[in-house]
């Protein structure tokens, strides 16, 4: 059995200090540098291998301080506050030295309480009922997922007009499917192309500045989603002088919302 | 001429180790510690007041590690990667040797690009046609601030029958009014009550845990602004397992979108 290469992409090897090496992945290159979900998704892995660990991860910020280079870089994840039931980390990713990378994490153990999803799922045809993105994908990492684009694909025409908006809505999973855990619903946070992209379609330079995932799911509720599709939506609220921000959902296919996260993009023009 | 009590709040003291020392502020005096917003506030202010500070506030995250005491703490914050024209940091927050709030910023230069705002303001009643929230404050922060609840004010009946859905509408300003800055900007985005007790109207206890704030304005609009009225909007996507979270806008008068907002909160029931 081969492992899936999204495994090869997020493993880490714990170092003597108490840090993790990593390696960006040829499998999820992007235009220049990593795919930055991967890039997260290793952030998170630290805190998920590192033995003082308690729970499993609420809320994950990532700060991308300087693209990555191919190649090795280390990670720490420290426990600034351990209480009770709740952990907060810091976390910092480093090539030769200079920072590439600082987050924060909050982990806890999950009780069960009232609930209720209250952004609902988007009325929208199954998965099996739309068509797969095809062509030729621009970078590695798009192969690395399936994306079925029920609104708001990658444009084809990049002329500039204002489509007044930037929703997009897609069906999408690792390719070759994989069972989700919150290290692959961390990268899965981040598929959706730039929102400036799509608002007005010009092939500006962009890249993610910070990206903030609160998860909803628990481990059962993963374990119970495993390899099937998960619904994606995504829309910018504002465009100004440089920066955007994008908020996102990914639900299920049963309508139970896994996700909500939020970025912010740096755009030029 | 008095000083405005959410000056004396944010007030730092640069030690000569690098780091400041703040205290908490009876004047936004929480249920239990201080009021969020300010120690969010407080958290921009390490850097804003920082000699090797470049650019200006683009994107804060905050994690609530412990509930701050009443009294002294030390803030430090540290540019983790200096870029040419922007600047990551990474702030810490301590008392009695414990860390009680972790962070991050982005901060930068910013340049005129093409834009747009896609979150429009709703359309509701001008501040002035709205009754200002009155009645004995909960809490002593409140006071600080001049509501007027355009949807979804504090309930009366607190009767647990869901309501369906958790938004709230309201004009909102510092009382008395204060020319609007980065620090209070970032204090405001933190004003709305716990989406949960608008949700389902139980006093459940709650603490934010994680707070995101992405600035769109720049200083020229700050200033524009000044201390005219905000319009702040705020809706929870979920509810499950202990945490929800709430996401928000403010816009000025004119409908000009100053901040995106997200936060995770914890609660008990």
């Amino acid at each position: 059995m081969s492992v899936h290469p999204f495994d090869l992409a997020v493993a880490l090897q714990p170092q003597a200090d108490g840090s993790f090496l990593g390696q960006t992945s040829p499998a999820y290159a992007n235009m220049v540098g990593p795919f930055g979900g991967v890039t997260a998704a290793q952030a998170l892995n630290a805190v998920l291998l590192h033995p003082q660990r308690l729970g499993d991860p609420i809320s994950l910020t990532v700060n991308f301080a300087a693209a990555l280079a191919d190649g090795a870089f280390s990670v720490t994840a420290r426990p600034a506050r351990t209480n009770r039931s709740t952990q907060h980390w810091v976390i910092e990713m480093q090539q030769q030295g200079e920072v590439v990378l600082t987050g924060t994490a909050f982990f806890g153990l999950r009780r069960d309480t009232w609930g209720a999803d209250e952004h609902p799922m988007p009325n929208v045809p199954a998965a099996v009922d739309v068509a797969r993105a095809s062509g030729s994908a621009r970078v590695e990492w798009v192969k690395r997922y399936e994306m079925r684009f029920v609104e708001g694909a990658i444009p084809v025409q990049w002329d500039g007009a204002d489509q007044g908006q930037s929703r997009t809505r897609l069906w999408l999973r690792d390719d070759p499917p994989r069972p989700l855990d919150f290290v692959s619903l961390t990268a899965l946070s981040d598929v959706f192309f730039p929102r400036v992209w799509r608002r007005r379609p010009v092939l500006v330079p962009v890249g993610t500045v910070a990206m903030t995932v609160y998860y909803h799911a628990d481990l059962a509720l993963l374990q119970r989603t495993g390899s099937t599709y998960l619904l994606g939506q995504t829309e910018a609220q504002a465009f100004r002088n440089g920066y955007f921000d994008q908020t996102a959902q990914l639900w299920n296919e049963a309508g139970e919302l896994l996700v909500t996260t939020h970025q912010l993009v740096y755009y030029k023009e």
